[in-house]
């Protein structure tokens, strides 16, 4: 049990623990609560809800950060957040989970492959409230003064309220274009995909290798309550996110099949 | 164009292609379609949605498996479904995607880790048809031989029928026990999750690692409905497993946040 009325906050991410990003949201998390830093030693972009099965993990304190207890592990965002919550933080309820913030957009179909949200969403497995906040902004010295003041609200209105059971926030801030965001939307995940190019080059042995690339396609007809609508039109946008995949929708469909002694739901 | 009238139908998995899972896989899907094989030169087990972003990927012809178009990729699951669609099948259009068998469950939240599913999801988010297959026995020398009817089964009818769009089926198969399944259970994913335990060791240098392991938590109290019930009980289960990860049922509540000049959605 803590002493501190403070919440615990634990603070991860996946472009690794040296990066801005995670910089400017301990900073802001130290105004709200205490806090306690595990994430990756080098950067998990694009490690989706990966965990490490088949080699041990190391985990390090580290004293990057002002007045933060910090560890740096070799594994992945979600292998940070378990490590947290069942070895370093065992005794102690954590109040909230960040993750974050990362160096690139993780709205729509980018959920799906985002370590930064993948903790988060680990963080809501285990029943913490929790929030993934990402820029639309990849370079590594990305400018990200001006999402301060809604991360610190949306935030405290986390802490005051909780988040609704079974999910988790997706937070992305518009890159800055010189002007403050016009606002916070909360909206639902656009319908959009990737699509690869596999750029083929061959390596001084004479061998062949890709570097994957691709152009993203946003699908949505319905644009105007999608996340990547918002992100165009200057505004931050909040999606939750949820962890029980079942497409309750496809259940009846199914059911019709042929499928012998099946069974009705 | 392919001139057969025999449904293109991709295969990958996540223990990698020398497998047992996959080679009985391969043999089924062989009696239903034209086979393209696009599967990972190594285990890759709890790779969830990851994709190889920061180094290149190989990729290579083998001749494992009978009369079919074989291909050993150095990424993950998805990479290998990104790769067969955007490369290897760019001209063609792939009818089905399946995944597995895999060695081990992928019931409940275990969806969320698991490779195997991630690349039939992948295959969904493509617009394509696609079953993730796996069964609840992890060990190399898995027994298939009971999940064949089955798997042909529900096959069929996804080729005849098509799966509702959004979702991938997630079907998973009780481990052998000297009979044959009761039958096949539409389902919804359980609510679970993982008690991790980390067990510490010191290395020959005098270092600290971990061994991540962890025990299974049913949390689910209406427990009937659930894919954990249908596999105690010796059903096959199915789930249909969606990409839009929406929490659509907390976005009232999170719209009632004081967020400043936010919009409604």
């Amino acid at each position: 049990m803590s002493i501190s009325k403070r919440p615990l906050i634990l603070v991860t991410n996946d472009d690794g623990i040296t990066s801005l990003g995670i910089r400017t949201l301990v900073e802001l998390m130290t105004q709200l609560g205490d806090v306690v830093v595990v994430a990756p030693n080098s950067p998990q972009s694009g490690m989706g809800h990966a965990i490490t099965m088949g080699e041990p993990l190391r985990l390090y304190k580290t004293d990057i950060f002002v007045d933060v207890d910090e560890y740096e592990c070799s594994g992945t965002p979600v292998d940070c957040v378990k490590l947290a919550r069942h070895y370093v933080l065992k005794d102690r309820a954590i109040d909230l989970v960040v993750s974050g913030i990362n160096h690139g957009s993780n709205s729509s179909i980018n959920v799906l492959y985002s370590g930064t949200m993948s903790a988060a969403i680990e963080g809501a497995v285990e029943g913490i409230p929790s929030i993934g906040f990402s820029l639309c902004d990849f370079r590594e010295d990305a400018h990200f003064d001006h999402a301060r003041d809604a991360i610190l609200q949306i935030t405290r209105q986390a802490l005051e309220n909780g988040i609704p059971k079974g999910t988790a926030l997706n937070v992305n801030i518009p890159a800055f274009e010189g002007k403050p965001v016009k606002g916070i939307k909360i909206c639902r995940q656009a319908d959009a995909r990737w699509r690869e190019r596999f750029d083929k080059r061959v390596d001084p042995h004479g061998r062949n290798y890709f570097w994957m690339s691709g152009d993203f396609v946003n699908l949505d007809a319905e644009k105007a309550s999608t996340d990547e609508w918002a992100l165009e039109n200057g505004y931050i946008s909040i999606v939750p996110c949820q962890f029980d995949l079942t497409g309750y929708q496809a259940i009846a469909a199914i059911s019709q099949w042929n499928l012998g002694n099946s069974l009705p739901v």
